[in-house]
């Protein structure tokens, strides 16, 4: 692996990082919270080591795929470090490992904060903490839609026919093209929340932020009582619906924007998110009868809690460990499912679970009918070997890296309940789990080797698995 | 599917399970327990249902592999069912469905149970309970090693070029030989355990049933202790070591005898098995040491139980849901795991475990070395990738089955942790699990819809899933 190519482009990323630290400024001010200085202090040092780092490698090698898989991880690595500062500086977060779990939760858009009293934390702050999920979600879309396919990592690469490009193998001119396309949708639909919350009497500064980690499906908030205490009914039905949208592959947000509305279902895996989506709502909501005595409350509760989970994004409106224990068992299962592939939801994704259960029919009817020859399709293409493979081996390893790390947590002495819940809450990038990191706690608690652990499940999980665990093998490293 | 041939061969099996209603006959003569009547009413039952099979179905046909799933279900169906005559006739267990659940957890070999209080039940009932999961035991090592490769179903057919015998689509004759050969290491064994357990003072009633549930990893004791009760260090011991055999692939215990004792040490499986279970042992030891005063105490306890569970005997000498949360996780995990293929234990089996590990770690070097091939490779040779392909199926369809009964059990109203615990205990046919079916709990509190699928579960776990899922597809049974 070229190491000096791949650090110069993290010098022109914290560049770029340190453009993004000057953002909340206005709001500072605004709100006259105090904490300017501060984003002004980690933006300059953010720029100056962007400014070494450029200096240090001037190279100017084209990147190939190898560098992808270092490049995109130790971005990740580097932003969350550089987006800790202003949680440091300001006081907000005083340990930096609670920080810097604080702000990889944010570019992972998980969700999962250590901040215990939202209330004494500055305006400014907020927003730059809702602002690293919604970069973060940047950062997914142009990953999963541009840049894994090209590295044969994650679900994305079934329909790499379908994306046009040259089939080089530098990477900078397909990903800078596909970016654009899909950033302007990203924005596009950012905004249209933004408008539509303030609609319903959100503030111009809690609309933002609520936008950028809806669209991240992130689910940050700036409340303690997160959605139930932003608004009324109103406000939830917004956010489940664009919530719902977060969770939906981007490319067929591009299409429906260009006239193609009907391309949302003619895909396998939209149709698949909507029906597990819709039936398990269904099935929460009629459960939830012995909960709640109004039927609406309840299908609006069951509606946001589910969509919320299933997108990853984390929100809460009704504390739903109070639930019956088949709606909990539903949640939990739909946070290993998560969203569409192409989206900025996490999890292991509708596409790949709907590849695992077609797998299995197929291989129920080969015993049945030996000498038929069935291939596996989706969307009526027929799906590789390698692929499927590729999707067996992500799944084995996704099940692989929940069973040790929920271990891990054992060890360190979390009970039953938390050590599975929070891995998962993490490694699915959703925010709250279960137990003693539910709904209504957080994960401030943990002991800091457990920051430490989940930390690197939200990398994990967020980057497709593959792509982090490569750079473990010693070959990679080798030229 | 030839229906009436199917039925024939039921027809038989009942004639031997009519026989075997009546080995109970002379514990219940020397103990006087009064149920010997209840035996020979059960066997007769048998025996005229067996017969009328046999008559009414004339059939000479030979049976083909698609009969064979047909058969296999079947014939645990209808063992439950006429197994559980005794439970039932002799008022040990009140409500037909929980004598099925009972008589169905005895031939899968699974262990749980409904019986709350064993020192009132008469010995030779007990006898039989024991004698239902050698049978079972018996049944699953002819299946996993004789049939269901030829069926290509289980992990075995990874070793079918190993195991010698005509290639014709006819199964009689193969079975026949492979189950004689197998039945005497299988009888061998058990007598040996049965000496061991006498000489350490156990009396030849409880040496013959625990002898009996110990091979065939079942664990129904005697004693509501369970071996805690039965003995001391030196019972606890030789039934670790026997439980540890038991899990092992009974094809190596056959060339073992032969004189080729490396057998053992060339299987992959073997020595996947065994570091598995030595280093669960030793964190489990090592964690352990906050609960226990005595190091050998808590070697003898921590050994005993990862052996217990990991193989699913399902035996106790501790509670070990007093033990740290991190033990907790580990024997969970091993539940899923299991024994190895071609053992009696129950589970994914390691085999399964193992490729899946090693498929993932080629997936992960496939992206580092995309142009290098590399082939899947156990015991030095290449695993096709069908096979790979079946085994990824079945890891898919356990989990599967595992969640949507959970759920399930979830909506019957049972606890989050009994909820899945008792799906994973029955579905891997280990026996206890956690929470309100932990090992010092019983399934009897369950609700009877809960006795229906947990029956369901051990039964499609103990087939290896496929063979009892395959029924359900309506072209099966066309013609």
């Amino acid at each position: 692996m070229n190491l000096r190519l791949t650090l110069r482009i993290q010098g022109g990323l914290l560049l770029f990082l340190a453009g993004m630290l000057l953002v909340p400024l206005p709001f500072s001010f605004w709100y006259r919270d105090g904490a300017w200085l501060w984003f002004v202090l980690s933006a300059s040092l953010s720029a100056a080591i962007g400014l070494l780092l450029l200096r240090v490698f001037p190279t100017r090698a084209e990147l190939t795929v190898r560098e992808g898989f270092g490049v995109v991880t130790l971005a990740w690595v580097l932003f969350a470090a550089f987006g800790a500062l202003p949680f440091l500086f300001t006081g907000t977060i005083a340990s930096p490992i609670q920080a810097y779990f604080e702000s990889m939760s944010g570019f992972t858009t998980t969700g999962s904060t250590v901040i215990t009293d939202l209330n004494v934390v500055p305006e400014s702050v907020l927003v730059w903490r809702s602002l690293t999920q919604w970069l973060g979600g940047m950062g997914i879309i142009v990953l999963s839609l541009a840049i894994l396919p090209i590295l044969g990592v994650g679900g994305m690469q079934l329909f790499e026919a379908e994306v046009p490009g040259p089939t080089t193998d530098r990477l900078r001119p397909r990903i800078q093209d596909t970016a654009k396309l899909l950033w302007g949708v990203y924005f596009l639909i950012t905004a249209a929340e933004i408008a539509a919350l303030m609609l319903g009497g959100v503030s111009f500064y809690e609309a933002v932020c609520h936008a950028f980690t809806t669209m991240a499906t992130g689910g940050f908030s700036t409340r303690n009582g997160s959605i139930a205490e932003l608004g009324g009914s109103y406000v939830h039905v917004v956010v489940t619906f664009f919530m719902f949208l977060a969770g939906v592959n981007f490319s067929l947000h591009f299409q429906a924007l260009r006239g193609r509305v009907g391309g949302y279902f003619r895909s396998e895996e939209f149709r698949f998110y909507l029906v597990v989506l819709a039936s398990s709502v269904l099935v929460v909501f009629l459960f939830n009868f012995r909960v709640y005595e109004d039927p609406l409350t309840n299908l609006r509760d069951s509606a946001f809690q589910v969509t919320s989970l299933m997108t990853t994004t984390g929100y809460g409106t009704a504390d739903y460990e109070l639930w019956p224990v088949l709606a909990q068992y539903i949640l939990v299962g739909l946070m290993f499912v998560g969203g569409c592939a192409g989206s900025t939801g996490g999890g292991m994704k509708n596409v790949r679970v709907l590849l695992l259960v077609k797998h299995s029919f197929l291989q129920l009817s080969r015993l049945i009918h030996p000498r038929r020859v069935r291939l596996l399709k989706i969307d009526q293409k027929t799906v590789s070997d390698e692929v499927i493979q590729s999707i067996l081996g992500f799944f084995a390893l996704y099940i692989g890296i929940f069973v040790f790390a929920s271990l891990g947590m054992a060890a360190l002495g979390v009970d039953q309940v938390t050590a599975g819940a929070s891995v998962i809450a993490c490694l699915s990038n959703i925010g709250p789990g279960l137990g003693q990191v539910g709904p209504t706690d957080n994960f401030a608690h943990l002991p800091e080797a457990g920051h430490v652990l989940l930390s690197f499940c939200m990398l994990v999980g967020r980057l497709e698995v593959f792509t982090v665990l490569v750079l473990v093998f010693p070959s990679f490293w080798r030229k």
